[in-house]
């Protein structure tokens, strides 16, 4: 009982923080994506490619969460984008005042996109409100179709979900069509994108509907 | 500072736990094994090829944690073998606690192996004592070859590493000795297995390995 009361401050002091930070996002003209996925989904692979091909578009800067290393962070910043790397530790998912912490020290103004690239987790990260315009969940094909179900909350509380790696699907045993019907029962509202950034495939959608948000605000 | 001393009661009330299991486990011939690693890396898939191959040799049951459903305690169901399924909820990880209240209603006296696969996550399980004899990683090659670096406890605290999904090498942009310098580097006593469920590739030096650990007790 004693750690659920703790639990509850926790959420609500993050919420707090996470209502101050979704204002300055508004103030500044910044639409924030927040990418949820299990480790090796290719967010970071996506993103580098998506940053590569949109960055002469519309700004962009993204903040990187890891339990340890800046390599994403490094991937990011050689595409010549504003890039700040959290080090959560032994937490495992990034906080809104993690996020406020790094805003300071990010030098993006906005307007623009930004994205901010949670720790590699399905589980904690759909609990914690980060002031972003809306979270968006990863799945490679690799990982089996029946993420939705056993993840159920962060494919609840996502806009989009981003199907990775399709490149690979000739080579894997994976019902694409109960995946659809899973995470539909989840969520029916969810967007849907299929896409291989390594082939390219799928990219051009996931591009118009980026720009559309942040056009939009 | 509030937060981190509940952690600390948490953790140590669960070592308590974790050492009455343990006990139990010894005193019936159990040798627990712990399996932790991403969503999708093919831990459900791997026993239930393991138990196929081995149940005839040595008495077998499992321990399923999930966030949510019951469909990989019906896919381990299907072999034969004990099993009970743990849904975690909110939670990103087994404790202690939960094992032992599965143990009570698990129909396995023991002697035999029992693996414990815990819920899709690097982070979390690297930091829970189950009362298990070892924790043991698997890592897909679909993930990238960085996850000990980023992910760093879940490969410190275990024994062995499991590469699992090799039979996609051919497809995927995987440097292999990378990955086991990093791993190597975290923690220089990892057992290291390279297999292929779904081809059966490396599954004799993993079978060995289970079958002297279960022996020796």
């Amino acid at each position: 009982m004693r750690i659920i009361e703790i639990k509850k401050d926790v959420l609500s002091k993050n919420d707090e923080i996470a209502a101050r930070v979704r204002a300055n996002f508004k103030l500044r003209g910044i639409f924030a994506m927040n990418l949820i996925s299990s480790p090796g989904s290719g967010k970071t692979t996506l993103l580098v490619k998506t940053i590569h091909d949109l960055k002469s578009k519309i700004p962009i800067a993204v903040i990187e969460g890891d339990q340890q290393t800046d390599n994403d962070a490094k991937r990011i910043a050689a595409t010549g984008v504003p890039v700040i790397q959290i080090n959560t530790l032994s937490s495992c998912h990034l906080d809104a005042a993690m996020v406020e912490t790094a805003l300071e020290k990010l030098a993006f103004p906005g307007p623009g996109l930004l994205f901010i690239e949670n720790v590699g987790n399905l589980v904690c990260p759909a609990s914690f409100d980060l002031g972003e315009n809306m979270k968006v969940a990863l799945v490679s094909v690799t990982e089996g179709e029946d993420k939705p179900m056993k993840y159920p909350k962060a494919f609840r509380v996502s806009s989009a979900m981003v199907i990775t790696k399709t490149d690979l699907l000739p080579h894997l045993e994976f019902d694409m069509a109960s995946l659809l019907d899973l995470a539909g029962k989840i969520n029916p509202s969810l967007h849907v994108f299929h896409l291989s950034a390594k082939t390219g495939d799928g990219l051009d959608d996931w591009y118009d509907y980026l720009l559309s948000l942040a056009r939009r605000g």
